[in-house]
């Protein structure tokens, strides 16, 4: 698939479109693009490309895409509908391998938008121009500054890097999801929102981050797929390698009919989604909460050789809790071995209790979670551990952030950690995941994260989860 | 319930176990009751009562209850379990009507605290001492200042004045269900956290609270409960008058049986809580997220009067996964009126979509939320109002959120409210709620705050839901 590597490698971009007002589509690209390259971030040139007008931006505004001399590999369009035909001819007569079509008003709209979106994609495999688009936001990339995400940064924030990419047919998503991201300080790698989709599809996208080196976890928002074959054999390969999660809407009679109206795409029937979805090893989310909480855990922590799940807490109520998440999310409450049993016990004084959950109780200290994590980790029993802090507890050290982290990750075994609270634990509680331990807060939550690693690993061994 | 205003309504505070160790529950007690005096919130007098010193936080230490010579209805007593029998017949003999026993180490250990238990209960009985506990954190009153909830500020903050009270088994819930309040600005009016109840049980409690004109909504924390007919009926008068949301654990068998261990509570069969909470009017939550989003609804919002919901959003995607949440909620999508979608699309560009979900679209601004709401509001079809706000698209102005909450603060008819985005989404939503709106961060969280609505209208009227 170097094909798409005109998309996220660009040696040269042009704005067809760009103007100096501001707000404007074609003015917030431009900047941000502009932005980017001043701070080193992006390599590529940027040309802006408007007839009507000599500069932009302080910089040469061309009238045509024929007039730049330089290397020009990508075309990000912003220019009204009926004439988007003409700017991809020329692409193509420009040997312009890639362009990004952002304007709306194609086939959402109906018969006539969607006879220009054929006439489109006709004239882009007549001339060999690849098209994501239009009706969408195009490629956000966090490592190399590729940004066509028209949003200004006064009304979303960009995250920092990481390793979870993130592929939407919405746009509204994908400008939603990277300023909550932002917010909550989660990495992303690249972003990828297609909109109308005419021609480079999930499919490819999907192979294009298999090989991506920035991106350790797929995540995508899907209202309707279209090519099901290619899909199927694309998620299938690319499951193996690395986690995609999904979350896919229209999942009603009603929202499917919503979805229709809205991307013009056909939702189908929800049953088959979740049958293909279960056969190609793609991990299904409820809403986009849980699509990030199993994308931390899956970016963090390997996946579970099995479903034998201990819980370690120093809350009762949040043990029941986690152990009814664990029955509800179909895992297994691991059986300790006897050996385990008796081996926490000696170091533990008796009012703790020691099972699963184990409750290192409310006036435990860092001493009592080593040593109920380190029998656990040694157990052949338990294929995972969800480990409950509550910060609040009056005699815990801070250290035990540490102390966790360190058993964390000297060992095969996934961890995941709940820390329920506020303004006092949400420090302890970053700190841990900055460690490398995935940390929600909830019981539920963090089991539901478990039950992706153990998914995960059911799908690297080709079990149908 | 009179009996119960001594612990709400404390004229004398004794704290039995006080001490100036740093830390010990007996410190922390009486210094955060010394806080709340200087602070002009408690208006009860604190009396420190050690046997063993004169002195505690630079005033007088007293060794007995029978010393103080002031008005006493309050004891709090944190001082080891074998001695706790001696302080109640102390209470009893002295006229201290209540007595919260923070102390653990009874029946959550087995026999010998069951029986030393069924010996305290016994006293209390024979004097009329009512008792909270024991092991528990007992009362935290954010309007009076009562507060023996003993984490100190540095382990969790304490939320500010509100209209819902929540009711809990297990304290360590308390503790992070206030620290948590504190750190989202959820306003709480009081905490009970009974621990064993030897005594007093939900039934008096949630009695007490349907009197209490601090509290709008009531939320509980449930493991087991053991009164079940007088619950049943408590509940049932209770809930007609205000809204009873409960999180109940211990779901699962193995979460029953944890349960047990926990607080010694039985759990009893799931589908028998679940038979009597619908019976009851009680509103169930899958946890505490879901459980304060329901609060929060409830604070602001009026009961549906019957369950045909209406969409407004500005993102496709986002009202697509909302007509989802409907179906899954069991909420009925309306159906708007012809007149309805006439006069709306009267004045909508024909680009926008109008029907159920209503689809303003990425170039809304903040008129046509306007005419989709006003409208909506005189359609005789609708019921509630699911309005999505994606506060990122390029030309909606701030005042949009003026200008919802003004709607929605002039009709009988609930609205609530989908904000998803990052830092320049929160303070457009932390205004909307403000003025009287809640406001969620996903679609589907705000559709099952609607359905909590519409449970309680049922409620109201005397239907199961």
């Amino acid at each position: 698939m170097r094909e798409l590597d005109p998309f996220f490698k660009p040696q040269g971009i042009a704005v067809v479109g760009a103007t100096d007002t501001e707000g404007k589509v074609g003015n917030v690209i431009v900047k941000k693009l502009l932005e980017n390259k001043a701070e080193g971030k992006l390599e590529a040139s940027v040309y802006p490309i408007n007839p009507k007008i000599d500069e932009v931006e302080n910089m040469k505004c061309y009238s045509s895409i024929s007039d730049i001399k330089g290397e020009l590999d990508l075309a990000v369009i912003s220019i009204p509908a009926p004439k988007v035909p003409d700017t991809i001819e020329e692409c193509g007569k420009n040997n312009v391998e890639s362009a990004i079509i952002i304007t709306g008003g194609f086939g959402e709209l109906g018969k006539k938008g969607k006879k220009l979106e054929k006439e489109i994609k006709e004239l882009g495999n007549e001339y060999g121009v690849r098209i994501i688009g239009p009706n969408c936001v195009g490629i956000f990339d966090s490592d190399n500054g590729v940004d066509t995400v028209f949003l200004p940064d006064d009304r979303m924030d960009r995250p920092g890097k990481g390793n979870t990419s993130f592929i939407s047919q919405s746009g509204a998503f994908v400008a939603t999801m990277l300023d909550w991201a932002s917010m909550k300080d989660f990495g992303i790698a690249k972003t990828i929102s297609y909109g109308n989709k005419i021609d480079v599809n999930d499919s490819e996208i999907l192979h294009y981050l298999k090989n991506d080196n920035k991106t350790d976890v797929i995540t995508m928002y899907i209202e309707g797929i279209d090519e099901g074959r290619s899909f199927v054999d694309s998620a299938r390969k690319v499951s193996k390698e690395k986690p995609i999660i999904a979350v896919k809407s229209g999942k009603s009679e009603a929202g499917a009919s919503a979805a229709s109206s809205h991307t013009g795409s056909l939702a189908g029937s929800d049953k088959v989604y979740e049958a293909a979805f279960k056969q190609t090893g793609i991990i299904r989310a409820d809403d986009f909460f849980h699509m990030f909480d199993l994308a931390k855990a899956l970016e963090k922590q390997g996946p579970a050789n099995g479903d034998n799940i201990s819980i370690i807490t120093d809350g009762g109520g949040a043990g029941v809790m986690a152990t009814d998440a664990c029955e509800e999310q179909g895992l297994n409450l691991a059986e300790l071995s006897e050996r385990t049993e008796s081996k926490i016990r000696e170091e533990f004084p008796p009012h703790a209790i020691v099972g699963n959950p184990t409750d290192v109780v409310g006036d435990t200290d860092k001493e009592r979670y080593e040593i109920a994590l380190r029998n656990m980790i040694n157990d052949d029993n338990v294929d995972g551990i969800v480990i409950i802090i509550l910060f609040q507890v009056p005699l815990l050290e801070d250290e035990v952030v540490d102390r966790v982290a360190e058993y964390a990750n000297n060992t095969n075994k996934p961890v995941v950690a709940c820390a329920m609270g506020g303004e006092h634990t949400k420090p302890h509680a970053d700190k841990l995941e900055k460690l490398g331990v995935p940390t929600y807060p909830s019981p539920e939550r963090a089991v539901r994260a478990m039950k992706g690693l153990v998914d995960y690993g059911n799908i690297k061994k080709g079990n149908e989860i």
